[in-house]
């Protein structure tokens, strides 16, 4: 087998389709999607990871496969590991079932994890890495980003008009964006592991944060980021529906919320401390957050550099007045903007979906223009 | 030949094509194309109407075609005229070149040139007319307009990074938008008769307001609208390279700038009356205006109802402060807001271009969701 070998293209762009459908379920470990094929190349089972603690998507397969696996191949998205977690090392489950070759897409970057390609080959199993790599590192970018900075992958969704303005100057903004990029907007929360807002929108409208339109899965940790902790005792962020957490100032008070996890966080000269409040939130098992406003907690991760991913939902609409979708980031001249590039645009319903990411590079062209 | 006849859907995509060509140069005229094919269906000419005043389109493709236009077909994206004004009527030329069969997209709205169609059936000639008619309505969008309401075409173009700003705190704004986009605008601005921009833009920016980035074409009318006629005698849009026209209040004194056109204007409780402007305007030839600020300017028109479709140029950028890109337009809640629908979406270079109408009509369900 060569690096170049596309023979299992197909059946890893169904593993990747497969690990995919449990974002948002599996943190703290990654989603992953397997097929095995049987000794005549057709698929004899397919699996995925689907939940933290569930069996792991080589085990389903293989499961799914039955005696089909003997001499055959795995495809999967992520080296197998080798290590006994919650479940057992799934080198060994590969090796029990008497596969004969494993092609997966991107190496296990988790050091207690890895080294089951090595395992493998050492039980002489032919082993292929790399394949489609990009496409599946695209699939798991969340849990990846995670765990090669040791903080959640960050996406700040936001919805405005064509104008930049999250709400009519009364205070208005239901709705802004019509039924499709809302739905669209709930499948994204339900692919993160937490959702992030701050005092003002919990103010101003009382979010319950989680998830409908029809979107089904994990609602996401609800994490309020309130500097002096005092959550209204009414507010629908403490109806039980998930789990809340509240991010407040590391000298303020007791808030006084039984039941509700607290992160206490330093404050820096732009508020509270929000890489701290990332830092904890891994150690809460959360790999992956959406901030969803208001313009000053957004403003708060855009200026902290702490931001991967933006996802913006233009409404075709013309406000001419009303809050911002993004507030101070300490910019004051062109020479400091912040420039991202575009990673995605498409129409969603009536609306235009944006997605983009840290860092772009202008052109000469453009630079000296 | 009948209605959903397909034989003629080539050739007509080619003198629509021809016709956008001279987009900008042809007022008050419309654009035409022209595609003229010999007896057995082979493209014998081709013409389009390249300039006011220069020979219409038939007669160009015409003169192509020679002697090979006899018994042979003339395709024409609008009713061939009937009337003789600075050239004389093209159904005449038809005629006389012995055309046998004369194929249109859009029947002749202007009264004055109508009526080439009967004079043709008239003197045995085949016609068939609507072909294709949506595509060529769309490629004289800007003139048909003008024919129909009896006011110029109105295109708002604005750039601005993705958080709805035209300019950083400081004021700075160059620039927002890369080569690609900066571009693609200065072709928007060759493609119509008049730019339009307000004192404040006039006073911070200066703006010569002519063609570059290696566009062609006639540069348009530059409007400014200052409401005291007070354009600084240095001003760059005063240098002579295109014609410059002041908009100004009725009642104030004279501004002293001699060689320079002045439309006095009526007061609205808005500011100067902008569909006043667009008469003036209209009764000087210009069919299409685009407004190009600033916030204000542009906010006037929104909140008249006087423009036709928007071109968003949004920078993959964030600002998070300075002068947003529309000014106040009387909405102050979300029952108000002005709603529009995408027409659009194209990434240009890094960039993103939107354009939108007006009048989007909601589902139901966003109606009441």
């Amino acid at each position: 087998m060569s690096e170049r070998d596309t023979r299992f293209d197909a059946a890893m762009r169904t593993a990747i389709g497969l690990a995919g459908l449990a974002l948002g379920r599996t943190s703290p470990n990654p989603v992953v999607g397997c097929v095995v094929l049987d000794r005549d190349g057709a698929v004899a089972g397919t699996g995925h990871h689907a939940v933290a603690g569930g069996p792991h998507a080589e085990v389903v397969a293989l499961a799914a496969a039955g005696p089909r696996a003997l001499g055959g191949t795995a495809v999967v998205t992520l080296e197998p590991c080798a290590h006994t977690g919650r479940t057992g090392p799934c080198a060994d489950a590969l090796l029990a079932a008497g596969i004969a070759a494993v092609v997966y897409a991107v190496p296990d970057p988790n050091a207690a994890a890895a080294g089951g390609a090595r395992r493998l080959r050492d039980a002489g199993v032919r082993v292929l890495g790399g394949v489609l790599r990009a496409e599946a590192e695209r699939g798991n970018e969340m849990w990846l980003t995670a765990v090669r900075t040791g903080r959640p992958f960050v996406t700040w969704k936001f919805a405005g008009t064509l104008d930049g303005r999250s709400a009519a100057a009364d205070g208005s903004s239901r709705w802004i964006t019509a039924g499709a990029a809302r739905r669209d907007a709930h499948a994204l929360r339900a692919a993160h592991d937490a959702v992030v807002v701050g005092a003002g929108t919990l103010r101003a409208d009382d979010p319950q944060l989680g998830l409908r339109h029809g979107v089904g899965g994990t609602p996401p940790v609800r994490v309020v980021v309130v500097s002096d902790g005092r959550v209204p005792p009414g507010a629908r962020v403490l109806d039980g529906s998930a789990p809340t957490l509240v991010a407040m100032d590391r000298d303020a008070p007791d808030p006084g919320l039984p039941g509700v996890d607290v992160i206490r966080l330093p404050r820096t000269p732009g508020g509270l401390d929000l890489a701290a409040l990332l830092t904890g939130l891994y150690a809460r098992d959360v790999r992956s957050v959406l901030v969803e406003g208001g313009a000053a907690l957004a403003a708060g991760f855009v200026a902290a550099g702490l931001v991967d991913r933006v996802v913006a939902y233009l409404a075709p609409a013309l406000l001419g007045s009303g809050p911002g979708v993004l507030g101070d980031i300490g910019v004051t001249g062109m020479g400091q903007v912040r420039r991202l590039r575009v990673d995605g645009v498409d129409l969603i319903g009536e609306d235009v979906r944006v997605v983009l990411r840290p860092g772009a590079a202008r052109t000469p062209e453009d630079a000296h223009a």
